[in-house]
Parts: structure tokens; C-alpha cells; sequence
């Protein structure tokens, strides 16, 4: 979290640029949909909105800026997410339930954050608080991806199959034309990983560590829908014995037959023709990764294919070692590793309310590595560490196999 | 639900203002209410108004217009409310999900369909679908008071505080500046109740039975907020003995402290000093009836008050008996009985689907009587069984005394 | 519940006989048997054989016999069964976890407490707690049938299918050779229901009072299991239109496919050859009539059938009148009325804790009338007043059919 | 899982004594104890005795002893506990339900596959299944020690309190009379870990590997309910900085206050004066280690005492390294470590049904290491893997602090 010393002008015009990237992304969505929210483990837009605004709001103008003047006391118990530190909160299942304050008081709202944070910025161009402009930044780029898996999710679960944008493209991925997969050579060693530097980096990606790792081979890319239905014809959602028991649970329960936005022509079952996507249903292509998978099916895929998962050191040295060669590493999907989602050795969390950030979610969840074609361009590094639940399914997830 | 044999001019002026009138209902909101879904139990504005457009196409247009193109039809699947012979539908508890389609499409398919069922009833004066016309009316203005109900639930929800109406205005009680109730005695004997005559009213309204009633008496006027009050101070909400067990278990598990909207200073806590309302947050007037409450607490305070709740006949005779002596009766509160909800004998539920209008809910639910602030006027009737389950308090419901 | 003066004599040996009746009911146990609870409506034996103890202990020796030292003050919260006037008390669906203390101990107390009865009862011949002995051996009579509903149920829910006693044969059922079922006619009028006279009665099934009741007719016998499996063999549990909503989604959510205890080869699954009884899994016998099935499919069955149940007046009335035309109306199964369980017209509950005993269950249940081959010889009447939840199964239930 | 060679006369005598040992545990227990389930988790005493029984029935007799007649073919289906490759079983929280089989007949099943298993030793000396044998022995012994905890948590839900034992002594813990922890300093580098050599092991502990190590130190003796009150009085069950977000919600939700098995003179509150333990309630020694808490409380601890917990190779090198003066390593408690429980690299599972033992429970729990005192005497080494959900409370668990 420990920013580069930069010029502060250029902080802000890399801020507003993100500031209204988050507001471009609404553009295309009708006033309803703004309060959408499909589960409890998505918000609706305008939520995002409103909280990557109370984070400038709390943690950097509130303690940094005096003459600024708060929104009404009752919007950070609205727009706060899981802060303790900051006080109680709009339980998360019922961020949907805001049809209040309306989209044009949130907006007057950045507006005015925005102001005070330009003010704050031309103020001074060296300033402890220059770090936590910095962290408000990447957290609102990262609610720019969340905002997208959310809006998918809460699409996916109407029949009138809305896109949220009709022109919606998918990037052409790099390495999926040709099928036939190479394995990569690892030697391992004691090696390091984590980041190092004075970039921008995340508390949870320190301290750079040493890790020994036997020799390990990886795939030069993703797993495909063609490979994956290879998987589901063998009978991978009938077969207990490619699974983690919870996993097995979990598939029985949910009653998973496919990734999570695969479509048949009926509902719930195959044969797989069509994938949801925030272009609405579009046929599914073999040749693309696979994505919208747990952890639990990753897994199970990578039993069933007579392979593993990475680990999260094994992805970090693959993609640092082979460069070019690792395809797809980032920008297409992010990538489910074998590793638990632990402090590094030696882990400190960021001092203050903004230790909440990452370190309390350390138990449960599994890391994933690289990027998405939903993450904002310049939001992606080798050492990042995204974490989800092993039955979330609802971002934007694949896997690549190692052995 | 056999309307009188009326002119098909006078119906369709009828039925063109009540269609005007629900979409006057969503004039002072925001377009961010629309989806507003408190609870499973209630439903979105929008759907309200597409749900009311679907009755008429659905059991109107589609078997006696032929011409008529219906809507996509999903549409079908996504407003049908419980017709099990219509098909199958949107979950209730996820009608807030569909933000789509939008309102401008659901306001276009309003007007179409009013077109449609103007040139029907154009065509012909004396029809068999005159009666499906008229319970599509009534339906209709069933469906404003939910909404408005719904909206109050919604908004209750939300930490704002929003008002539906700044200048709300709850009209003056008949009956409520006096406090002294006095009691009205009535012989009872062979008495008869039900709807008779061919003007509009429910099938489970018929047929018209004996009854035989013992001598009673029965408040003039309602329980107002003061007399609960003093229910309240005297422990009634920590008192078993006033309560049945299955309402007991409800209050305790819900942690219920008073009726749905009252207000301290603190969240859940009194001295209870406010109610909510469809304009907002406003001083709880001790002389207006008391409101939002269930049936359990209705019947608590009763026998608390060495009192009993009206059985539905009394309810009717008394309303028929004392005419304005009974302040009150209508357009102020839908009042609790001690009746359940269950056919009269001889019951004959309307034929076809829309025969699941009313009879299938027959269990588990208690009759309230008369009508309330919100009910449209000339929707409301001495014989008009209203049906809610014991422990729901969103409805505009109160009480009034018997023994 | 005002017993007929009688000689303390005679009532001690009634009681000593119902007392000693109880016991014999577990010799054919297994210990392991006595805390088998198997879903939380029901209670293992060694509680019903507490609990009765607890309740002369609580309700008689304590208030009347000042030389009575009571059980370890413990006992009173884990055999008070509802009372909430006596005390907190261990959970309902916990019953099961009470391994301790052992059944020795508690028929070790049965002892004392039956030892103490007597010399109370032979202190006086005319006392008023006579009336609570006799409550007290009506209370044990009840749970003697509850005992064994519950162990079918616990026995229904192991994979060995044990019999209570491998030699229990069902008596003959009076009627049911002949299929054909006739209709008695009754004119109805303005009739007298409920209990009059001083002999043992509950406080629900008085007082007696006049109810108007139109002409109805009400077959000579219960419905058979040939009968329902047309029922069956049409789609009853398929259709929708034959049911209650609220049953309709309990048949869905539950998988109900037939009477609660009907078995085919394969579980959940017809055709229905076997039923469970406390005799072991038997043939399912077509003459007999259908038993174990909820007031919802009770329901649906008379609709499909083009009938009705019978009110619970109607019963009253059909019974007083019909005599031994009426078949099966007492000792072969309790039949469901079509009558929510509401108190009569002026009902008071009895006084004291004794007053939670029947009062305060008055909502969401049916009334049952006539009495089972479970219920202990001489516990029945005509104005007896059974009730559970419409969705209930365990309990010996068939239905009649009236229209 | 790959026994030492041993002659197969020494085994016998070994697996004997180990069956007799299992039956001997439920000797001071009254027979209704031995269906006692207390929560899902746990399992009824009588069913481990079976379960045990089941297991070598199938994995090594069906196999392997032709003339072996196995029981009823439901007790399969009873006794399976979670082997999906053998087939579908009783559901785990409905253990509780199995008064029948009665213990007798399960004894007699002990009884004759213990004569089966003699034979069958007796027959060879040096044969593939003196692998699975070996399995089966160690499986018998941790279900001794599960028994025991099943037993202690389903006595703490009684009201009564039962000691499993009234004569029950805690052994004298080695370490405990001196409060002054000591912290062994350990230089780390890279260390092998994972059991090495031919004796006994399971799956998980294998394949022996190689990890790099920072510096570190550890506590010499285990954290004491002394050094945990103060971690209460400090706030630590109300400060949610100290604890993960999954464990803040787990310890709010289910409102932890103290560890599992402290009482104070009311329920659920302190002063914290005793604890359960299985000879009843015991006044709660301030010296002894603290015990019966979650992964989320050792965790919160740590972070509150400004340490941390142990990774799993740490506390295997610090144990092999230090030997006697790592005090209290095995005979006391299971210490939490900081480790997910994740295959070894290159793990692979036992080949066919046993393959499920270990394996398939490798997501979404915490290795403890050690062993407990209830953990039977052989039972226990170095690289030995337990694991548990991080919110379990029943089993004998504590914590050690590192640095």
C-alpha cells in the first residue's frame, strides 16, 4: 500500500480519469437496474457508486481535508461496507433495498468529493494522505469489475435475458485459436515471491518471501470450453470421486450441471449451446476459456484431467519466468490457484480502519491470479492477489492446469 | 362476481379512470422505487401496474379479442401473481429482480391493452366477458391499495426515511376526537350474512347463509394508539398470558415491542414517540386508531382488555344494524375478526382460473372487515371479506372490540 | 373439565389402572427405544412418561399435598411440556437429547408421585383438587396415544423398520367388508353443540351453544385406501386445482406422493403395496380406510371427489343422531373436520396454569373428531375436540366425506 | 498408510486389544446414552462401535475373507459414514435416530468380525491387506477419541450435567504449574517435513518435502485458562479488530462469550468459575491450558497477545527439534496451527475406497497438531495431520503461540 512518490498532478488526472470511468460504466443501464441486485453477494450500481465515494469521503477528506463537510450521517451507515472500525451498516443482503438516496444525489455527491479531492490534491504534492488517494483509486477500479460481475449476475437471473450492452464485444484471447496445449518446464527452487518495490502494491501481496518449490510443469494456457465439455460428457457433476467433499455437497445442493452461465435451450440443463454474457446470450464457442466456474469445479476438472491447480508461488514464477509465453496470464480471466487465501510470512495489515482492506478475509477463500478482461487496464501485476469463496462462481474465473 | 348488467359506456368510464387512477399512484416516485421490493410478501410498483395489464390480457383479451397480439411471452411468466392453471411464474420473493422490462414498456403495454379493451367493450353492450371486464376493474383497485401498502413496507425499510408524499395528509377520523367507546347491543338470533343481489362482489362473498348469534355488544369506534398504549405500559408485549402460543412464539422470535411502524428515538426501542407513514416519519397522535398490527396483537390487546375481537357475522350485522352509529366501518382501517378465513356453506368458487382468485387461500388466514384510508373509493362493502394471515402487519389493519 | 362428584375410591383405582396402563405401554422396548425422537412434534417415551408425572406433581402434590417433597427442581424444566405460567422449560425438539436421568429414575418417581396420589386421595372424598386429579388422569390418557404416534414415527424413520410389537394385529374395523358407503341425510335447523352435563369434559368443548346449521348429508364410513388410491391413480398429488394453496406448496416442498406411512418397493416411490404400522411393514389393505394423511390431503381428496368434509358441528350433530348408523365414528381414526379450531361462543379457559392446557393452541389448527384405535378405551366422546395443524401426518387420521 | 512388516501374530494381538478398548469405553455409560447425538457433528456412541465394525467388514472381509457373511445388507447403508464409492447412507445428523439395531446385536457383530479377523490373520502372515487391518486399527483408535467428545458435548446439553465418569481425573499436565512461558528460538531455513520411513502413517502425511522456513520462535508450553481470562477481560469476545470477518460474524452469530465448555453461575455468562468436563463440572483451574475453543478464537488470541499461531512445519521441526522441552506437545491438547489443511505436493491419495479417508476433506479447515489426552496411548507423532473447521469447538483443542 505503499504508493509511489509521484507528482500529486498526476495522481489527479489519473483519479478523475477513474472517477469517471466508474460513471461511463452506468451510462448504458436503464434507471432501474441501477438498484439491481441479484444476491447478497452482489450491490447494485448505484451502491458502488455511492461507496468508493464514502471511501474518499472517510478515509482520506474526513481526517485530511477540514473544511469539508460530510454527506448526512446516515449515508455512511448506508455506503460503508464492512469497515468496524467506521460503525454499523446497511446489512449487505438489503443494499438493494436503496431506492434511496435517488442516482442524482449520488452523483451531486461524487461531484462534490471529486471538488474537495482536487482542492486536497493541489493543495500539497507530498502529503501522508497521498497514499490513501492512491488505495481510494484501486479500490474504485476494483468496484469498476465488481460492479460488471454484479450487474452479470443480476441479468443472468431474469428471463428477459437483458445485455448490458447490446454491442458488447469479447476481446479476441490471446492463444485460443489453437487447441493443443504445452506444458512449460519449471525447475522451482528457493525462490521469491511477493512484491517487492515501492509501487503500488496491496498490503496482502508483502513481504516479498522465500518459498521452495519442487520442479512443476504448467499449461501455456487456459482450459476451454471444448476441453471442459469433455469433462461434463464424462460425467464430472455425477462422479463424487473428482470432487472435495464439500465441493460434492455444494454441486449436489446447487444442482450444478455447467458453469454458472451456461444456458441449454431449457432451463438448467444441457445440451450447452449458449453462454449468458453482458452482451445477453451468445452462442458458446469451444475455442474460448472457460469461466463462471468454482473453485470446487476447477478442482475437480483438474483431478478428472489428470492434473492439479498451480499454486499461488507456482503462478507467480511461471508468469514472472515465461513472460510472453504464459498466454492468457492476464486480461482474460482469472485463474483459480491450489492455495488458500493466507498471510504471507510476516504479513502486517495496513494501520488503521484501512487494515480492514484485506487482511480480516484470510480464512475460507482460495486465491486466484492475473486478470480479467473486466479489470481495468493498469489494474493487473504478477504479485496480485484476488480471493474468493471455493463456491463463488459469479466472477470472472477460469483455470489453467499444472502437474 | 356477477356485476350487474350494465351499460358497456358507463363500464368503460369506470374502468379507463381506474386505470388512470393506478398510474397516478407512481407519479411522486422516483424511477429508482419502481423495483422497490421490501419483502417477499409485497411487490414493486411496476409490477403492480404489469400484473393489473396482465389480468385484463391474460383473461380478457387473449380468449375474447381475437385479434389481440398478447405480449412476449415470457411476459406471462414474469406477472402472472398464482394462477396454477395459467402456468408457471417469477417467484414471488424476486419480483424486485426485474428491472427489466422498463417502465416506458410496461406503460406501452398499458395503453395498448386499454386500447384493445376499449374497442371490445365498444363492440358489444352485452357480453360474457362484461363480468371479467368488472372483476378486472375491481382487481385492479385491489392492487392500488397493495401497492401503496408495498410502498410503505419499502420505504420503512430504508434509513432515509423517504416519504411516498411530502404532503401526505391522513384524512380526519369519523369518531377519533372522543375518546368514550361506547357499546353497541345487539340481539344477534337467526340472522342472515353473505352478499345478496346481482351488484359486484367476490365469489367468496356468497352464498348469502343463516347464522345464529348470541347477544353482543361491539364497540362504536376503534382501539386507538392511546389505548395500546396503556396495553404496552401494562407489559403486554412481555405477558404470555393475553397471547395465543403460536402468536407468543411469533413475538418473541420477531422481537416485536409494538405495532409495525412506531418509532423511538431509537431503532426498535421506545418511549414510542413516532410513526412511520406515507409521509414520512410523523408524531404518533394518541387519539388515531391504532394501525399495523397483526392479528395476534389485535387479539392480545383483547383479552387484555377483558374484551374479544367480532366474529365476522357480528361484524356485518352490526355494520348493517347501526349504520353511522358504528363510526368508523369503512374508509378508515380494515378490522380484525375472530373469524377465520374459511367457504361459506355452499361455497362455489367463480369457474376457470380465475376461480383461484379467492377460494385457495382459505386456510391459515383471519377475515378482516370494512376498509381503510387507502382502499379506492367505492371498493369497499358491508360483506367484503378481506384475508390476512395472523402474524402480517403491513396491511392498513386495526381493531375494534367486542363481548 | 368439571368431573362428576365421585368417590375419591373409585378414581383412585381409575387412575392407579390409567398410571400402570402407561407403563405397560414400553414394555416392549428396547431401552435404546426410550428417548427415540423422531422429528420435533413428537416426544421420546421416557419424556411422556415424565412429563405426566410432572404434571400431578406440578398441579395437584405441590398446591394440595404440603408434605410432598418434589423432584430435584431441574426436573421441572425438562418435563414441563408448554406452561409457560410454571416456568422456562427444555426446548421441544431437544426432548431427544435427554438421556439423562435414566428411565429408572423416572419410574422411581412415578413411584413416589403415584404413592403420594394415593394419600392424598385417600385423605378426603371430596376435595377440590378432584377435579385436577381427574384432568390429570385425562392428560395421561392423551399422552398415551401420543406415545405411540411418536414411536410410529420413530420407527418410520429407520432404515430397519422395526415393529412396536411384532404381534400387533389392528382390529377389526366396524363397516369397512362393504364398500359401498351410504349417505345419511340430516335436515340441520338451529341445534345444540358442545358439552353439557357435569361428567369429565374439556374446558374447549364448552359451553354448549346454539349453532345454525342448513341440510347436509354425511357418509355412513370413512374413506378406504381403495378409495384414495383412485385418488391417487387420477393425479391427486399432481393436480393443483383440487388443493389449498398453502397445501398445494407443502405437498411441492415436502415430495408428498401418499399417505404419510404408505411404502412402495422403492422409497418415496409407488406402486403403494406396503404401509409402516407400529406392527411392522404390512400390505396395504384396501378396504381399510386411509389413515395418516394431512388436512390438506384430506382436502383435496373430497374436492376431487365432488364432496366436502364435514363441519365439526355437522359431525357433532351426525354422530348424536345416527347412533350406530354412523360407522366408524369412534375407535377406528380420527376424522378432520372442515372447522379451524376457534373457541365456542362465551369459551372461558379453565383458571390458573391448567388454563394453558387447551386455550391458548386456537389458531392455525383443524378440529378432529371421534377418536382412534390408539385412544385408550373410555377417552372419547361426541363433543370431543381433537386439533393439529392442517399439514400434520403422525397422528391416526382418516377423513369422512359430507355434502 | 504403509504399515511395517510385522508379524501378522503381533497385529492380532494389537487389534484386539484395540476392539476391547472400544467396547470398554462405553462401560460407565447408562444404555439410553448410547444413541445420544448432540449435534450433526457428532455421532452416538453405539454408532462407532458399529461404524468401526463396518469398516473392516468391508474394506478388508468382503474382499478379502470369501467365506465372510456379512450382515444385513441396511446396516451397510446405517454404518457407512462417508465412503460415496461404497454407496448411499444414513444422514449424518439422523444417527441419533438409530435406536435399532440395538446395542446387543451390534455387540454380536463385534463379536463375530472379530472372530472373522482372527481367522483371517491367522491364515497369513504377509498379505495385502495387512495394510488395510493396520487402517482399520488406527481408524478404531480415533474413534475413541471421538466418542469421547461426542459423549462431552452431548452431556454439556442436559440439563442434569451427567459426568461420563464420576471418578474422572485430568492427568497432571506436564508444564502447567509454572505460568512462565519460555520462547524456543528455531533458525528455520529449509526443512523437511512429512512423515519418512515404513511405519504406520496416513495419506495426508506423506509425501515427506522440503519448505523453506524464516526464523522463528515458539511458545514452550500451551496458552492457560489463566492467560485467556485475560484476553476476556480485555474485551477480546466484543472487539471485533482481533478477530477474522468470518470469525467476528461466527462469534456474534452464536454468541460466544467464553470458550465451549466454561460455565458461570447462569448460563451462559460469567463469571467463568467452571467447566464442563467429562467427570461434570469442574471448578476451572487457572494454570490448566485452555482448551475447547475455535480455530477464530486461538486466532484472535494470538493477534491479541501480538503473536501468532504456529504453521504446521513449524510446529513439526520446533517438536522434533526441542523434544521434552517443547512442553506439552502430545498427551494434552490439539493445537490450532496457522495452516489450511492442503494436500502435501505430489500427494496422492490411497488407491480405491480408502482413497476417500483423507483426501476429499482438504478444503475449508485448519491442521492441528499434537494430540490430546483423550487421544489413545500409540496414537500419535510428529508429522501427524489433524484438522478441523475453524469454527469447531468440541474436540480437545488448544493453542501454542508463535512469533
Amino acid at each position: 500500500m505503499r504508493p509511489t512518490a509521484m507528482a500529486s498532478g498526476t495522481l489527479l488526472n489519473r483519479l478523475m480519469a477513474v472517477r469517471h470511468a466508474s460513471e461511463a460504466l452506468i451510462e448504458p443501464l436503464d434507471t432501474e437496474d441501477l438498484n439491481l441486485q441479484g444476491m447478497a453477494d452482489a450491490s447494485p450500481p448505484k451502491w458502488h457508486l455511492a461507496h468508493t465515494t464514502w471511501f474518499f469521503e472517510t478515509f482520506v477528506l474526513r481526517p485530511y481535508q477540514p473544511d469539508y463537510e460530510p454527506a448526512d450521517a446516515r449515508w455512511s451507515y448506508l455506503f460503508n461496507s464492512y469497515y468496524e472500525a467506521v460503525g454499523p451498516r446497511q446489512p449487505r443482503p438489503q443494499r438493494g433495498l436503496l431506492s434511496r438516496p435517488p442516482m442524482r444525489e449520488v452523483s451531486a455527491w461524487r461531484s462534490r468529493v471529486n471538488a474537495a479531492l482536487e482542492r486536497l490534491l493541489e493543495s500539497s504534492g507530498d502529503a501522508p494522505w497521498l497514499e490513501l488517494v492512491e488505495l481510494g483509486l484501486q479500490h474504485e477500479q476494483q468496484h469498476q469489475e465488481l460492479m460488471l460481475m454484479d450487474l452479470l449476475d443480476g441479468f443472468s437471473r431474469q428471463p428477459l435475458e437483458p445485455a448490458y450492452r447490446a454491442d458488447w464485444r469479447e476481446p479476441a484471447s490471446n492463444g485460443s485459436d489453437d487447441h493443443n496445449t504445452s506444458w512449460l518446464a519449471c525447475p522451482g527452487g528457493l525462490v521469491e515471491v511477493g512484491h517487492a518495490g515501492s509501487s503500488f502494491h496491496f498490503d496482502n501481496e508483502t513481504p516479498r518471501h522465500r518459498v521452495w518449490l519442487d520442479p512443476f510443469q504448467i499449461a501455456d494456457r487456459l482450459v476451454t470450453n471444448g476441453d471442459y465439455l469433455q469433462f461434463i460428457h464424462a460425467g464430472g457433476y455425477q462422479r463424487p470421486e473428482f470432487w472435495m467433499s464439500e465441493g460434492w455437497a455444494e454441486c449436489c445442493q446447487r444442482g450444478w450441471q455447467a458453469p454458472r452461465y451456461w444456458r441449454g435451450d431449457r432451463a438448467g440443463e444441457g445440451p450447452w449451446r449458449w453462454e449468458f454474457t453482458l452482451g445477453g446470450r451468445c452462442p458458446l464457442a469451444e475455442h474460448r476459456p472457460v469461466r463462471h466456474l468454482s473453485w470446487f469445479e476447477a478442482d475437480a476438472y483438474a483431478r478428472w484431467a489428470g492434473a492439479r491447480l498451480p499454486s499461488e508461488a507456482e503462478w507467480e514464477l511461471a508468469s514472472r519466468t515465461f513472460g510472453e509465453q504464459l498466454l492468457q496470464s492476464h486480461g482474460e480471466l482469472w485463474q483459480w490457484t491450489s492455495s488458500p487465501y493466507r498471510p504471507y510470512p510476516g504479513f502486517q495489515a495496513a494501520s488503521g480502519a484501512v487494515g480492514e482492506y484485506n487482511g480480516k478475509f484470510m480464512t475460507s477463500q482460495f486465491v486466484l491470479r492475473g486478470s480479467s478482461q473486466l479489470t481495468p487496464r493498469g489494474h493487473s501485476r504478477d504479485t496480485y492477489r484476488n480471493f474468493f469463496p471455493p463456491a463463488s462462481r459469479w466472477m470472472a474465473a477460469g483455470l489453467r492446469l499444472a502437474r
